[in-house]
Order: C-alpha cells, then structure tokens, then sequence
C-alpha cells in the first residue's frame, strides 16, 4: 500500500495512493495510524476503495510531518565515501537532522541567508513501525513499518565548519520526504533498489541500496542498542556518490535549480531551490 | 512560576510548585501551555492557589516530556575546554540528544549494556518559548519560556568511537531534566547562576553560567539562523569543568551512584545509576 498525507480545503488527509489516483483515509496523524497498524491497517485497506482524486490534483505533504527522531548515517555507499576522501568507518556513523527540517516533497527548499553551500543527498528513507530497543539484525525487517524517498539536503560550510554535523544537517525545508510511505510487506528486501537524483534534469546520482556499507537491518541493530525506536521515527539510510560537493569545481544548488530524487518501486521527490528572505 | 509535570493516581498533571507544596494546574500537554502562555499564564497562576499536595509526596515527571528538538552546546565553559585537552572553538558546537532520551528529575538512568562508560555533565537547561527564526542576541531573552537543571548524561565509548558525538549523547534516559520549569522572569539574567554536580555526595563540578564561553543569547542566534525554533524545544548550554572521563584515572559511574546536580534559584535533580536488565 502506498500511504499518503495531502491537503484538502485547507486540512490535512491521509489517504491511499492507487495508480495515479488518491483515495480519502481520514484525517488524523500519520504517527498514530503507524502505531495502531495492527488494528487499523485493514480496515483502512477496504475503506479506501473508492474513486478519489486524481493525484495530480492534490498538494502531497510529507508522509511523517512531525518525526519523534530523524537519524542518518554517514559514508554508507563506497563511491561516497571514496569522492569524501574518507575510509570507510569500521563502525556506523551516525548523525541527526532536526524535526522542523521535515519538508513536503515537492514543496520549495530554501537556502537560507547565512548558508549558500546547499547540496543534496538522495537516500533511501525507512520509517519505523513498532516501538522496540535492542532489535536483533535478524529481527529488523519486522520493524520497518514502509519506506520513502528522502532528500538528505545538506549545507556544507555549516555541517564542516566544526567537528559535528548535526546544525548543517538541520535546516529548515532540509529534510524532503515522500512522495508517500510504500509499505514494507510491498517492497520485501529493500537491499535491491535502484536510486538517482537529478539536478535541472542532469543525472548526479544513480546507484542502488545493494551498496550500503552496512545494511538497514544493521542500522537498526546499531541504533536500537542505544535507544527505544518508536513508530514514525525515520532512518535516512545513506547517499551514493555524486553530491556537488565532490564535483571538480563544487557545484552547489542555486535559486530556482530543480532537484529530484528518486527510488524504483518507491516514487520521485521533485523540488525547485529558493533563496530565503 | 515554578511549573511542574508530576504523576497523580496513573496521570500526568501540571502543577504550580510553591514552597514545599504543589498546586494542580490541570492536565494537559506542557508545550501547548507553553505556546499559549500569553492567553493562559494568567489565569493559571491566579487558579492554582490552593493548598495543593506535599511537594514530597508526588513523583516529579521530566516537565517537559518529548521537546520537538534537544540541542547542545559542546566545549562552553573554559575549565572543561581545557581538560578535554581541546582548543576553544572559534565556532559554536552543536550536537543533539533524541526525544527519546529524557528522563524524569528523580528517575534512575540507566547503564546501558553494551554502554558502560557513563558520565555526567551538570547544565543549565533553557526552555523556548516562542516559535521563531533568525532571532538576533539582543531579542534572544524574550524567546525564553523559562529554565530547568538538566543532565547532559554521556556514554563516552559510544560517543568517542566515531566523529559524531549524537549517539552516545542520545541513549534512553540520558536527558534526565527539572525538577521543574523556572519561568524566565523569575531568573532575569541567567548568566549569573551557581552551577554544581555531586557523585554519591562528593562534589564533582562547581562553576557559575558567568563562565560560559557563548553565551545563551548568542547560542540561540546561532541555532536559530539555521531553523525555526518552537515552545518547549531544549537548548543545554554547556558543561563546566570536573566530568569523570577527565580525572585521573577515569572514573565512570557505576550502578548505586546517586548523581544530583544543582543550580541556584533553579532547584535539584538527583538520579540512583541502575544497570540495564
């Protein structure tokens, strides 16, 4: 199922995607929906079988507008890693990105005043379905509640201005998400999935989740050691090579650049650049 | 005002603390108290004038429960700069602690199991008040709901093992903070607060917020130039010297260490250590 949230007059709706059609599943909160799944996940399968509206219709906004934790891996895919000069960590690397950077995924990016240096980063985002702790590798896929296409947008004067990356990271509008929540019982081993991110049209990124350095089921181990994963937290899973920062010279976004990101049998997330006021 | 959150028969409450007495000031979410304070902080203050219950006789819950972000200043007081054998840092560093990791003001924190290099750091902890970006120093004070004591508890393996400090800042009661919100115009000028940690009784750090090397209003220009900031998000603004990673030989804190910390004007939280099951 691909589970959507959209405006409609002026309120927020959850609804279900089918084909190129929206169907109405009720107002309500994402996080809560994710959490009571067990309970209510059928019955809003049935319930949503009407004809909706055309999806070109709706203003999609981010599937999880409000996550109680967004964390991301660093130096996950090789040719990333390679391009970043780094080696490859011998233990995760892990970093945050702040609750008010969620952005819908098709809504404008802003580059904000003081932090022209914006780049982007396509990943391959999991959003977590049961509260847990200590979730065994072997045990983590039964976590997963779906998956999204995110935009890991980064400012880099700001993330290596110091030695933490997490203000860099956090900018308002940095977190895009969507187009919609793929639930994982659709996509199955989510190791196999072809990701690209273009900028005015031109191929920057393209790889696939069978190269992360350490797997999702990893990542959930790792994470899951240090604190309780509760439903709707999002985990962004790492970026292939080709961010603007490794290109010779830098190429960074400008206003009115067009970034999309996408992930084969998850969606396209499309946003145009804006210079803040 | 000293506003409290507090447990009565199963229920959170939020209580107006006076004296040794706590007056019930209704149920309900802390933040929304906090973003309408304007309209509701009078009438509050005048209906909580009852005799109320024994301070001592309620269990203080963390006041505020799931702030939207928890950000911290790292290397802010000169004496901790020094015995990290660190630099003071021309820019501000800035790492996260999750949702996840708050912790009531009495409640035991835990020792991990993989995580038994287990600190403290006393900080004064600051509560916003007001959604707002790009927030200059000089207006800074009047985005500030009010202040509470925290511990900005630190598993210094986890934090050390990789560049990025925010999951060894971030496991599951590690942001231990209260034992209640102080209202800013209580403290006027917190730049000028006594600032203590004692391990089983033994004083361990000692300084005052004059020592901070950036200081809270130029912290929250700094954060606030990359996001939004909203009611109840959390900024620690810093540890003094004395954390047990720094002495001679390390010493760490073991299961039965009582860990109080103190700021004058602002109260106590003190926390028994207990070793994950």
């Amino acid at each position: 199922m691909k589970l959507a949230r959209y405006e409609q007059g002026g309120e927020a709706r959850i609804g279900v995607v089918a084909g190129d059609r929206i169907v109405d599943a009720g107002a309500g909160s994402m996080i809560d929906l994710i959490a009571d799944w067990d309970t209510r996940g059928d019955a809003l399968a049935s319930a949503s079988t009407g004809e909706g509206l055309p999806l070109a219709s709706v203003r999609l906004l981010a599937p999880v507008p409000r996550p109680g934790k967004i964390f991301a891996i660093g130096l996950n895919y090789a040719d990333h890693i390679a391009e970043s000069n780094m080696e490859t960590p011998q233990r995760q690397v892990w970093f945050t990105k702040a609750q008010t950077s969620i952005n819908g995924p098709h809504d404008p990016i802003l580059i904000a005043r003081n932090a022209p240096f914006v780049d982007y980063e396509v990943e391959l985002v999991a959003v977590i379905g049961r509260r847990a702790k200590h979730i065994a590798a072997a045990d983590a896929a039964a976590h997963v509640f779906g998956y999204c296409v995110g935009n890991d947008v980064t400012e880099r004067m700001w993330q290596h201005a110091g030695p933490q990356w997490a203000l860099g990271k956090s900018f308002d509008t940095h977190a895009p998400i969507g187009p919609w929540i793929v639930t994982a019982d659709e996509i199955g081993d989510p190791h196999d999935l072809a990701i690209r991110c273009f900028v005015n049209g031109e191929q920057r990124q393209a790889s696939n989740t069978r190269h992360l350095v350490f797997d999702l089921w990893q990542q959930i181990e790792h994470l899951s050691a240090a604190m309780t994963l509760e439903p709707g937290d999002l985990i962004f899973t790492g970026t292939p090579g080709g961010v603007g920062a490794a290109m010779e010279p830098k190429r960074f976004l400008k206003p009115g650049d067009t970034v999309r990101c996408e992930i084969d049998r998850i969606g396209a997330i499309q946003a145009t650049m804006v210079a803040e006021d």
